[in-house]
């Protein structure tokens, strides 16, 4: 098999970087993928660097065993504190979710105030702000971790009273900062879209970095030669893929599948077929 | 070193336990304890009965570089998940907290209606059910898990208007059911136990598995001829002991030590000197 034809592989701690999936999906569909959640482990937020960094090596070692040509660190937490010790351990391309959302935030923002939530991990890291000043040294960064939106997401409460009263508690101050953009820097946070919009007004515009990242994706790929093109070239072998396309996703995930392939399909907006357990959830490492 | 010099071991997913090590101190001043959370891979309540047994067995086994001479299981989930396993396979005596908790509600209810709550893992498993009904088949028992509980605690939000909204989706139902004694089937959850109480009404008499476990560790000890006596006989060492009574627990974690040395301290009680992190987090399987 040649390299190009080889699939790409994604990783998230559990389900949030579906949303991610969804995006990269929509951009590349030609491409076969793998998805590994590592519900083992989740969260990630929590944790701390070393922790984190050794979790996401694993999740990078058990998807080379499918020969992926490039991973999607699908998660914000891992992209921020562990994306250059995986550049930095492994020869194939790996992208991350931060620098896609960065960008995105600075195309998007008039008034130079960029706010960004996420994770305490991902915000203590600063990883966002080093990004985007990195970008643009004149834009104002504000950040604020909201460590309940995700178990608020995995539990399925996406808006009601107490995610209401919630977002009040996180978001009223960097609504005082007068900030006309805000990163949703954790990919369970699109799921509350809805009440986080409703809580920091209509003037500030939410950005995510699914949709960067799924460009940037694509581009990289085409950059190094390593984009599936046999759809293009041959008709038939088009025709059987699209028939199997709802099947060119394969998931994994380290603990019980139900609750993820559940969960999931809510987050892919799609149904999920099947969804297999890495028999022991260390064999991989 | 004599078999009964030697500290007792206790572990928890994180710092829930704590609520456990307290009483087991009361209960036991004059032991040597290792306490280990093993914070790389909390919460256990949202995972399968693979995974935790799994984290279980590497607990026991990480616990046991010390000699402990017995183990206290100061986890719900483990304990109704993982107990059968451990025993079968370590020789050292092993004790958990559900059938603690069962007979302290048993000796509680005067209406035979007893609720427990606990997280998904644990209610799930209907390991309190069991146990009640193994020790009076009359009982007539409602349980209902709580997943949200857990994050609140340890982002510290024990009381106030959001913890009141969760509580009342958890517990209105249970309310219903006329019960009148109510297991709080998680470590964690004796930190949420004024809301708890207020939501539930003051007629129902609230139980926590700490001091019954802690009870039934000392009569262990005592059975099995495992008491440290050595302040019994010798008064100088007493002294001496008594001095350095707050050190005679060491701490351990799995992951980052500050935040549970924080939060530690409000689940315990008592200040915590200090807290070593295992090397690697896997270095000890």
């Amino acid at each position: 098999m040649l390299m190009k034809e080889k699939p790409i592989g994604i990783f998230d701690s559990g389900i949030g970087g579906l949303t991610v999936l969804r995006q990269v999906r929509r951009e590349v569909p030609k491409e076969d993928i793998v998805y590994f959640g590592d519900t083992a482990h989740v969260p990630y937020g929590t944790k701390s660097k070393e922790t984190i960094t050794k979790f996401s090596v694993e999740n990078v070692k058990f998807l080379q065993t499918f020969e992926v040509k490039a991973v999607v660190v699908a998660c914000n937490t891992a992209s921020s504190l562990s994306l250059d010790a995986l550049k930095a351990m492994f020869s194939i391309p790996i992208i991350g979710v931060i620098e896609p959302g960065a960008k995105r935030a600075l195309e998007t923002t008039k008034n130079g105030r960029v706010g960004v939530i996420g994770t305490k991990a991902t915000i203590h890291s600063g990883s966002y702000e080093a990004c985007l000043k990195q970008l643009d040294p004149s834009v104002k960064v504000f950040s604020g971790a909201c460590p309940l939106f995700v178990p608020l997401v995995e539990e399925g409460w996406l808006d009601g009273p107490v995610v209401s009263k919630v977002a009040h508690v996180y978001l009223d101050q960097l609504k005082s900062f007068k900030i006309d953009t805000l990163i949703l820097g954790c990919t369970h946070y699109p799921l509350l879209a809805e009440t986080i919009q409703k809580t920091i007004g209509p003037r500030v515009r939410l950005v995510n970095s699914a949709e960067e990242t799924a460009r940037q994706t694509r581009v990289m790929l085409d950059r190094l030669g390593l984009s599936d093109r046999r759809k293009d070239q041959q008709v038939e072998l088009q025709k059987m893929r699209r028939r199997k396309d709802q099947q060119s996703t394969t998931f994994y995930v380290s603990d019980e599948p139900e609750q993820f392939r559940m969960l999931g399909e809510r987050f892919l907006g799609q149904s999920i077929q099947s969804v297999a357990k890495v028999g022991d959830c260390f064999s991989y490492v």
